[in-house]
């Protein structure tokens, strides 16, 4: 049973506000007939500012997939050192106690993955094992601490660190211009999160059960059409509606491994897929609104950061001082397939 | 402790004999000044013919990124579905009974995963819990069944399947021309494999201990660079070298965990990155030849086919019947990083 320690979370260097990301699309589409709805569709995700890797004008004039698959690389490496170095502080550990590296992106692709460039550049072992996960999307993150907890089972005293990185902005289309186009525009931030999980001691989110749940024929709700100019994000609507159905495995998940209603839980851990999922979730696990504060912060402060949110969230938790030991508490996540991966423990200190 | 069984291969229908290959390149650069020496090259490739997911006429002509993505995502689905039913039979086990899909691939790139795909195209159970792997190249397949015993020593009576699935010849670069280029056109080939392990009973190689190593600063040895045509593979010789380097470790690895030198060991399945490779991992481990000899055939009957050779291998030594009872193994493969990714365990019955 793994303890996930406080995440640490490096943000890129520049930053967007809402107003700006908006002249920016207007700018981009100046005819398109549907500004009205789009404006206020861009105004309710809630979103007020994200953190972006290179300067918008850079993003919007799309230097080609090649060029943006170079920047990815260089960027995933320089930011992800930042947060591993404060991640094993946190945890109290040396890189060399690593025994796992978990990498989670979705938002571009490299090989040799960023585990192998990470065992390089930091003093790991060389027998450190590597696990890159680059295709579940959102969901990345919650599964990448579900196969660290399952590590952790496997071996008793191991630690696992799990760096997610996103860089939404490198996958920015400037030409495409469905509604859910901008929509995603105006959504998705970049950040980069390292999180220890320790199996001995430590303070923090104990994972103690796990599971995962698709929807089966929904491969179309969240998916990438791979094209020359690289990754292109598409979101059906019906994705808003996956909740009400993955609410009740939910809420079975937490009456059968913590043996409480979901209501009674004392915290939660949810990816930020957009506001109308948080408002789902509120409505349909019967939870206080008040208990998806930090998620809704995240979101209004950083956007959707994709693997890297429930990271995001959870290190607010720890900000917020506000947990006590014996706590319990959910994690979740939503991404591709369509899937929702999740998992239930204990606070520990 | 989980069991591998019987893989289930699939091979495209389209088939290229290296003559056929060697014209096929020629035509596209006849005024190569190199000619002679990339003719002896391909000869030592010692690669006979390959199988290739379409006519190679459609492969040189290069349908851009975006077409073969499409491709990719289509045959991937069709393969993967014929080799997972025979491998679900192999294992005498039905869909409902599997509890994690790994799914290797690094010749593509697809959101959802086929983990995805499959969950919902055969009756998984809608809780199967997905583990795509996309970045670990020639390594993934040894490191799929590594995470996947892992699994079964967290989880005792769990089902994993393993689908590996790579279509090499989607990355052709017909413009590509440095040596190394013409080496990887006539090497690598298209398969697919599908692989149950299982924790309780079953006739196969019981994963016993794993290791991973990765030689740091060679991420330049095997890597791709991603371009607007999609994923271009770079070769740099000094991976030649590599093996004088981790056979030490492999021999260690066994050593320790098996308690016998590897010349003592009764069977190995080894990843066929080329002959050289296979030449090496003979000198250096101090076995005999004869011992690569499955290795060597499927390198010679479908050429390197990345993360699925350790499973042709594999399903090459339940062919042959020459396994008892009690026999100790070795399972290795490599990849960028420069991984070596390794388990050893025992043949029940």
């Amino acid at each position: 049973m793994g303890i996930l320690t406080k995440p640490a979370i490096v943000r890129p260097q520049y930053r967007i506000t809402q107003d700006e990301m908006v002249d920016v699309l207007q700018r981009l589409h100046p005819n398109h007939p549907d500004w009205s709805k789009i404006n206020r569709m861009i105004r309710n995700t809630q979103v007020n500012e994200r953190y972006i890797v290179r300067p918008i004008e850079e993003i919007i004039a799309h230097s080609r997939f090649e060029e943006r698959s170079l920047i990815y690389k260089e960027e995933m490496r320089r930011l992800s050192v930042q947060a591993v170095e404060q991640a094993l502080e946190n945890a109290e550990l040396e890189a060399f106690q690593i025994d796992l590296i978990i990498v989670t992106s979705c938002t571009g692709f490299m090989m040799p993955s960023l585990t192998a460039y990470l065992i390089s550049d930091l003093p790991f072992r060389e027998q450190t094992k590597q696990l890159p996960i680059a295709q579940l999307g959102c969901a990345a993150g919650a599964s990448a601490i579900n196969r660290a907890a399952e590590y952790c089972e496997a071996f008793p005293g191991a630690n696992v660190l799990i760096v997610s990185a996103e860089l939404c902005s490198l996958c920015f289309q400037p030409a495409e211009s469905a509604i859910s186009d901008f929509v995603s525009a105006a959504l998705f931030g970049d950040s980069v999160s390292a999180c220890v999980m320790k199996s001995t001691s430590g303070t923090g989110f104990q994972v103690e059960s796990n599971a995962s749940y698709l929807i089966k024929h929904t491969e179309n709700y969240i998916a990438y059409d791979v094209k020359d100019t690289g990754f292109h994000f598409v979101l059906d609507k019906q994705v808003m509606y996956t909740i009400e159905t993955v609410a009740p495995v939910m809420r079975e998940f937490v009456e059968e491994t913590v043996q409480r209603a979901p209501s009674d839980l004392d915290f939660f851990v949810f990816h930020t897929g957009g506001r109308r999922i948080l408002d789902e979730l509120v409505k349909h696990l019967g939870i206080a609104e008040q208990r998806v504060a930090l998620s809704r912060e995240s979101l209004a402060e950083c956007g959707n950061l994709s693997s890297v949110v429930v990271f995001d969230v959870l290190a607010r938790l720890f900000e917020a001082g506000t947990r006590s030991p014996g706590d319990k508490g959910l994690l979740a996540a939503f991404g591709p397939g369509f899937t929702a991966e999740m998992c239930a423990g204990t606070w520990v200190e």
